[in-house]
């Protein structure tokens, strides 16, 4: 059965979400639709970016992913359809694929041009909605869409290194819901500059000269819990969709805090890795 | 394959949902459920009203609306079954159905009567469950239930017109996740008193004397994107499911504040416009 | 269709819930995937074991449960597959069954032992998955763990009885989405101790000597609305999953307060029930 993600800052209590998978069911009956999130900050183009690269890949070949975050059509955001690494995207050309695309090159781009005269108050509907059940029914972007060459791509959204190769300028792209504070630093990018040198992982008032391989690593097991410290909870690793993470092991951010507001750490700050 | 909604005020942390849905899988294993809404405030009849009904009309025809808010069956408040405009909703008789009621009139209302003799604890799994069930598998309603003529309206869910045929007076329905108010003032309803006059909308401090097509109609997108001001980005506009709607292009209401924060409306605030 | 439930505390926003479900359709194309709830409170064992509980029993037998909650393996934690009540769940050995394990014997609890030799940092992807596809595709426990005999069990989620057999002391386990407050005595226990005697529930400065029926037990129909009186609306009942529950008929806990906040009650708490 075909699968359609559904991934939008449209959050769950208003009826758009609803409204559109009824959309989806109208146009195709056999379709399977998978929230991806609907939680995205509104017009959140990094996170949406950061959530729907990690999601994708791993949804059978030949999935759609509709993107429905800062999608109302102006002339400086105009609708696409993405074929890439064997998934379907449908969202506006704001940055949001520039994540995915930097590792991996479209196979094919459309400008999406089924819009009406008027512009849609709802595009998700009246544009993606019908674009997805294109694309399921067999149909190729090239009938909905022109051809082009080159995606938007977003500030901040990837690394730097300085040109005497030993300090990595990343940021902060997400906290995740443990509070955990995800970078845009990813472990090739890494690996690639270290070669065998020391480092120093530096942000705000933290710093770290290890990277460990789970969140437990850092506890020693033979302690009876309460003997185990708090220090020990503190770490670094590259997370399981290997970007880089400066977390804190069982963190309940509800609670006591979590790494973001511990190590006082937001989206967009400064982290700068030197090797040594 | 047939499908059932759900609205409730449930929440999503409980298990009150998924006991829901397994009920209803129990009771048909071909079923296709669909989430409309968990989040509606608790027992707000009203938030509920609007939710369902800009929801359910983008679903196929036949499809069950199952609503669970304020549905403790008591002496005030009876379930019923209601096909309308080809779409079956099973709730309590509190009001919720009356806005789609308003404008299509029911082909059939029933009040359910396949209650046991002591109240059950969770009408939904134990009463309207089994009345989506009896639907699916393409039972009358006439099976479960009592015909009646009439369904409870709520107050407040319908604007007015004074004497005079000078000014609407409406109130604020819903605030949706943008932080965009939402009125009870339709298009079909402004567009009849209004004929070709001005107008003016006026709610608390705030003023519109025109109604623009898009959230990004009052943005100059030939000029850079600092330049295009703060002012610009306020509108009133009929949004998408029809309703009178004052908004902020882009808000982010749990960063710098939405419609409702800035505006000051709150829901069951009054809004007037006054034709000129 | 087979069934797979979803149980974690990884939140609606984060990528994770997806990427299960992604990988679920990629492990079998035709299950069909039902969420339990993705906001139980992190690492809350106490909270995941009430929500489960209370949710698996309404799902067709033969359901496969997946508890994502603490489950990182570590020397304390070790992945577990349990078949018990014609379910199967899939978690670690931290207590969650033990809620339900404590009613109704396992017919079959295995230590799972498909894991590679470094541990998975995404362990409900690489472990949970592949164990719910074997189970899916008819395949047996043993072939994928090492069967034992006792499962770890909670502190506080029993309650107890004094040697006088006059008293109950029970805990607050649950806060739902109306604010009522969930403690851990079932009826059964509360009837085989109480025979035909009077009683008192004690909870901070809140005191009930009777139980109802339904949430809307206190109220005088007959009154109108506005004289029906707040204090009516105060009450104690077994609810919907057997469970001693203290309540507020109708509460919204967001705008005036629910019984947690009212009677001053959090997860934890003690409460007695003297036999008189």
């Amino acid at each position: 059965m075909p699968i359609v993600t559904l991934t939008t800052d449209f959050g769950l209590r208003d009826h758009s979400v609803a409204a559109i998978k009824g959309a989806l069911y109208k146009e195709m009956d056999t379709v399977r639709i998978v929230d991806v999130s609907h939680e995205i900050s509104p017009f959140d183009n990094i996170e949406a970016s950061y959530i729907i690269k990690n999601a994708y890949r791993h949804f059978p070949d030949g999935s759609v992913h509709i993107i429905g975050v800062d999608s109302e059509q102006t002339p400086d955001n105009r609708h696409i359809a993405v074929f890439l690494d064997n998934h379907y995207f449908i969202c506006a050309n704001n940055g949001i694929i520039s994540l995915i695309a930097s590792e991996i090159k479209p196979d094919k781009i459309v400008e999406i041009n089924i819009h009406k005269t008027v512009e849609s108050i709802f595009p998700m509907i009246d544009v993606f909605v019908k674009v997805a059940g294109h694309i399921l029914r067999g149909g190729t972007l090239e009938v909905i869409g022109k051809p082009i060459t080159t995606l938007k791509t977003q500030e901040l959204i990837e690394p730097q290194i300085n040109d005497a190769k030993n300090r990595i300028i990343g940021h902060v792209i997400y906290i995740d819901n443990f509070g955990n504070v995800v970078t845009n630093v990813k472990k090739s990018f890494f690996d690639a500059y270290r070669k065998t040198r020391n480092f120093e992982v530096k942000a705000r008032h933290v710093k770290f000269d290890t990277l460990v391989e789970s969140y437990s690593s850092g506890i020693d097991f033979t302690l009876p819990p309460k003997k185990r410290g708090e220090e020990a909870k503190k770490l670094a690793l590259f997370n399981s969709s290997g970007y880089l993470e400066l977390a804190i092991y069982k963190s309940n951010p509800k609670v006591y805090g979590g790494a973001s507001s511990l190590y006082g750490l937001q989206p967009m700050d400064t982290i700068t890795i030197d090797f040594l």
